[in-house]
């Protein structure tokens, strides 16, 4: 079993740059999260964006939409920026007989209290042993695109209560 | 659903104290890094012990036993020193109509570089997941207690190829 | 002999805000990072800006000056931003009797990576030794006002080379 | 001006070895944190012993004084255990017309949270500013061998009250 990453960018790989007193998106963390976890499964992690998530254009989605699709992996993790990933989910879920995992993080992966290792060992292990279909991996709780919302005032992802 | 956690050691919880030029096991480190996490599942986290687990007893291993089957929680996390954890896994199986995920880390959680946070991000969201059973969950994989070592030379967990 | 601290934010002092998918300068980071390393030495912090150093006044650095020059501690820090330090460490050179000294970082003390605790490491110490004077405490070295510039590309303080 | 480090193991050059479930004295922590600190300054850093300072013999501080003398720097930090460090201090009195800047830590290096970094960043800076003579940079202090001890209870270096 293979694991395929896709990198879209987002609060999770933001970094700092002093020269311009801003931060910018970065390189992808993940790789250097799962070296560091020493993990003993197979994975690529590949970059197709490097943008905060407002900034996600409907053409960007469907870049996303296109390389989960045509990947020839079933187990796919999509990092992305908290505040459209649920968008980009439900986009996702017109892929269909994979397993595609999504998960990002509220601190960027450069912080020292940062949630983006706790949510990638998250997707790493759920994406291995859920059944095909669209989840998203935040705040130690797996989702369905449809049963989930951004709590933006308590910087969280939670149930949808009916 | 409610998730108990109960710790007994092991490298994940090592702490060196100056004083007496030694590690030592210290506080259950999982508490702090589900607050870090953010998680929004509820927990509880129970310290039953506090040793090496190479120092762990039969009567040691009976007590964590003890401890999961009489939990009311079905969802039951059990973090442990590596070097016998496969050997208290296999004494877990006898408990029934649970789903049990043991982990831990080859690297105390205080250390800047260590796989406790990456670990228990992928028990605590594989435990919400996984049917009734016994399992470890370390370096990105989930394991049965049948089918894993620990590869002392690579550090690591891996599984047993028949 | 007790040491006055004030801070007016800069990188040191950014923080990564979610919620608006943007850094902002946040609560003085000098008095955690001195409570960390357990110093013997007394110091009170005090926050009179937080601010970029790029947007400071001519009011905020004749605030900082009044401030500096009216505390009854003749040890004085100043954590800055790095891209206008060298000015301000020049208006405080009208300050007489008190050791100075100033000093930021190139990230966030919030980084795992950061210089912040170096540098705030260097500035405790120096400013106890040096004779009284304006200095600024960056990358290792003790700078002069007259004889430091910022190098933009490489990041970091270096003397001026005549 | 160039600063030479000697590294005799101690505290802060402690690692974390899971194989054996030890700690030990791992390589020299100095050099990387001088170089995540970007430091402006010339140093070089030289391992002479991997020994808790508990440890240390009386041919050992005879090694580390000889090594000190004959250096052509006259610039030079040692970076100790803090068990004995007062007692190497007073053996290199005897070596004259250097500064020599002893330091190291009660946490190790490889910790989150360690008084590393910030107590090298007190000794490369105090090193270049203070006369020739012996000193102890611990906690935010700079101790001259006479009039410091260490407090074992509250984990910390003093200044000796008479």
């Amino acid at each position: 079993m293979k694991i395929k990453i896709f990198t879209t960018g987002g609060t999770i790989d933001k970094m700092y740059f002093d020269q311009k007193s801003e931060y910018q998106v970065g390189d992808p963390q993940a790789k250097g999260v799962l070296e560091k976890a020493n993990v003993v499964v197979d994975y690529e992690v590949e970059s197709i964006l490097k943008k905060d998530s407002l900034d996600l254009t409907d053409l960007d989605r469907e870049l996303i939409r296109n390389k989960v699709e045509s990947t020839p992996f079933d187990r796919v993790i999509v990092t992305h920026g908290t505040d459209t990933m649920i968008k980009t989910a439900r986009e996702l879920e017109s892929v269909s007989g994979k397993t595609i995992v999504m998960t990002g993080s509220m601190y960027p992966a450069q912080f020292k209290e940062s949630d983006a290792v706790f949510n990638i060992g998250s997707a790493v292990t759920s994406v291995q042993i859920l059944k095909p279909g669209v989840y998203i991996a935040m705040n130690g709780r797996i989702f369905t695109p449809r049963n989930v919302r951004k709590n933006v005032e308590l910087n969280r992802f939670e149930e949808i209560v009916i």
